[in-house]
């Protein structure tokens, strides 16, 4: 009798130790996969290095132009995440006139990735404005019309990574002015800009009538 | 003999279960507190809509001003955000003419919250600019005099609650352009910042000559 409760007791305490040891794998692999979890900060002006290497396959010194080479930079690192799309890229930007970024949209488009980009209506038209090279290329531009500013200067990466912050897409801003970029994969922060992209998109279709 | 080998493998068993409980038991409360942390998205243009209350202990509908009352906007969250502050606050602030951002921080500033702001050169003495104020009110206020825009727009709050984005502390982006703030408590995107006005904190004291 003694012994068939020492082994019930055995059991039932090997039970809770197996129940705890599965729950505690699953804690462990979520608090594993949440460390994993992009939340960055670039702070600019950057550095001004070669960034040939992540546009082609060239290896970082084979490239002969004057820059430093195999410097990672501010700019290197948001081109990198921009570049990192593999299926989307929506950019909502004030203003945008850098080469190199425009040449990642480019190239990005050239893959295959669906990209949309509005901007505002005020700095489209601007010398040195990227954004016709874009429309010229195939694609997608929207402007936003309306009096007020369409002050905006996010991107986000596959609707899961967040680039945003007070950075223009300018040669200034990325070389010249104090700026700060903010890279994320945090679902609470990523998914509004999802949404309110989907929305400003929607509500500049130069197909619709309503504007805001 | 077969009894204390028994005994041996229970204890052995609760041991694991114990230690195993108490792991679970500090994971749990760490995902908890986790969970808790702040990460928020806040879209501009705000609704315009009455803040006495956040400022006074007046009740939402003692108010007699012809504003909406009761109504949660961007910028009144905004506004509770920052009067969250116990202990200090540090702003990086492109323009400043918002009456109520000044507002606030002129509460704080009587609350004996330390203050430290800084702007730039360009947009602290044009028309209507809160720059002034705050430093007869005896806030602390230093001036990015450089050749380059100080285009940051954040603040942080007691080292804790970062505010960022795209919205410089004016009427016209509170009420009317397309503009985004992210508020988190993430401390990778926190301490950067935190790091990150020290730094310019002190690149832009007065009294040093070295400049950047």
């Amino acid at each position: 009798m003694m012994s068939k409760m020492w082994t019930l007791k055995v059991v039932g305490l090997g039970a809770v130790a197996v129940s705890l040891s599965v729950e505690l794998l699953v804690r462990l692999f979520s608090h594993l996969r949440a460390k994993r979890t992009i939340n960055k900060v670039l702070f600019f002006p950057s550095e001004v290095a070669c960034v040939e290497h992540l546009f082609s396959t060239l290896s970082t010194h084979s490239c002969l132009c004057p820059l430093p080479h195999g410097v990672e930079t501010s700019f290197s690192r948001l081109l990198h995440h921009l570049l990192s799309a593999s299926s989307s890229l929506n950019l909502c930007v004030f203003s945008f006139s850098e080469m190199n970024l425009s040449r990642a949209l480019l190239l990005l488009h050239s893959r295959g990735i669906t990209i949309r980009v509005l901007t505002d209506k005020d700095y489209s038209d601007i010398n040195g404005s990227q954004i016709g090279a874009l429309r010229k290329a195939g694609i997608c531009v929207r402007c936003d019309r309306t009096s007020v500013h369409m002050h905006h200067k996010f991107a986000v990466v596959d609707e899961r990574l967040l680039i945003t912050g007070s950075l223009n897409w300018t040669q200034t801003a990325v070389q010249r002015n104090k700026e700060n970029i903010l890279i994320t994969e945090e679902p609470d922060l990523v998914q509004p800009f999802v949404k309110e992209f989907q929305r400003l998109w929607l509500n500049n279709d130069p197909a619709q009538k309503q504007k805001q």
